[in-house]
């Protein structure tokens, strides 16, 4: 938002938790020129005092309770599409936070459906942190009332992930999202956040790399699969939301084991890989090498 | 080169210089799964131990002295031009350091004129920091002796500059790189810290960003033109090489004032954007926004 902003000549203002948000975001919405408030409150507070502020003083509100941004985000499935030549995967896996992305990607495919791009929809399958799931709930709820009656989304008071991006108790977007998940006979699962730590180090691995948020699809696809719920020969398509340079202190962490859950536990290095110091000495190298 | 490698199944290697080297850089190397020896040396040293060994012990050694990493850092030239419909600019301005991107941006145009597919060489003009500037230097020399005699780099014992990917004193490609900035009329520039930092507080402020080491060409194209070397009107690509996201930590040290330059000098916030601490009350925050 603050680069597009900045390239159109207008005022980026971000709105961020005092403390609580990837050193990678805060550099960005710095040198990208935008006022940046770090605001002493969390995600869902801050998002209601935007809301009420945008009012108040003429702000445009860029967060996915705007209609527009949900329309921009449908194009990240049609992209998808593209590539795979308009043929839909069984499932399509993303975070679950604030739940923009999943009410445009269920909106897109709806739509590219009714007009017979796509001659199938792709099961929505949305994945959260167990410290911010209040959506994989309120889907559970929802399949287990069977219609008989609607569920509301209880909003979590305090959510807590390391996974900075979904770590978000009262989403926006859960109407819509619901809908989409519903419609499309998808599911919500969540996970720990040790099986967002390693399942970002295996992404890592294979050279693709992603912000721990988006490593939560994995780790979901993963318990999905254990579950029976996707068969191991399915088509899968997990979409990845943020950049692996988001949140390098996280990868170090992880890396060399210093890593902490929100509760101050320390995780697993599962597939940890310490960098060696080394002096300058050939015969040492070729002997730590070996 | 750690992301390419694994994800083609090939163990990467990564040597660095113990402590000097962007956060970024080191987590991706450490995501990717590259075995990463921090070494206590400076760059310079660092690639005559990694000579060695790769004759020893069979590592394939992918530096820029490694001719088919020329070839591939060619294509950034090819595809530059073929975004501006093979019209050739009249320079185009890049960062020296090792002086791979400069060997190699040189052949590409050169091959691209000989294939008929532009009409004229743009000429190179190579920006590096004052700290670490042995290629400037040459160039200056060799303008200076008229092709009466060859100079040689004589490399800087002790590179500084906070710009790591050009912090490099001794750099591998300069025979081909002389040539290049030669054929093309070529300049080389030298650019202090302070340059560089405001440099790249403005590249951020348009929206694009960049690492440190990048933004020296913009710091260049404003002193050469500052000197008469480039008309106002000239058709100028300046080569951004790095991603903003490699160095958060310098981004928020300028920012917030607290910069340093190599020698603990304190470099000026000129474009300076300090995140502000604000409580969660929307008409503190009006104040604030007034």
């Amino acid at each position: 938002m603050a680069a597009y902003a900045s390239a159109a000549g207008l005022q980026p203002i971000i709105f961020i938790p005092h403390g609580n948000i990837s050193y990678g975001k805060l550099a960005q919405a710095l040198e990208y020129g935008a006022r940046t408030l770090q605001v002493e409150a969390n995600f869902d507070q801050i998002l209601a005092l935007v809301r009420r502020l945008a009012e108040r003083i003429g702000i445009y509100l860029l967060n996915s309770i705007n209609p527009f941004r949900i329309e921009g985000q449908k194009t990240i499935m049609a992209e998808m599409l593209d590539q795979r030549d308009w043929n839909p995967p069984e499932w399509v896996v993303l975070p679950g936070g604030n739940l923009g992305n999943t009410a445009a990607f269920g909106k897109a495919l709806r739509e590219l459906k009714e007009l017979g791009l796509i001659g199938r929809l792709p099961r929505l399958a949305v994945i959260q942190a167990e410290g911010a799931a209040p959506f994989c709930e309120l889907v559970r709820e929802t399949q287990k009332l069977r219609g008989r009656a609607k569920a509301r989304l209880q909003a979590v008071g305090r959510p807590e992930t390391l996974a900075t991006a979904i770590k978000i108790g009262d989403p926006v977007s859960w109407p819509k999202a619901l809908h989409e998940v519903m419609v499309s006979e998808g599911v919500a699962e969540k996970v720990t956040e040790q099986e967002i730590a390693d399942a970002k180090a295996v992404i890592g691995r294979c050279g693709i790399g992603c912000e721990p948020a988006s490593a939560a699809t994995l780790a979901g696809i993963r318990k999905l699969r254990a579950a029976g719920v996707m068969r191991a020969d399915a088509d899968v398509v997990a979409v990845l939301t943020g950049h692996v340079l988001k949140d390098p202190d996280y990868i170090y962490r992880y890396h060399t084991g210093a890593l902490e859950d929100p509760h101050g536990k320390r995780l697993e290095s599962t597939f940890g890989n310490q960098p060696v110091v080394v002096p300058n000495d050939a015969a040492e190298i070729e002997r730590v090498l070996g």
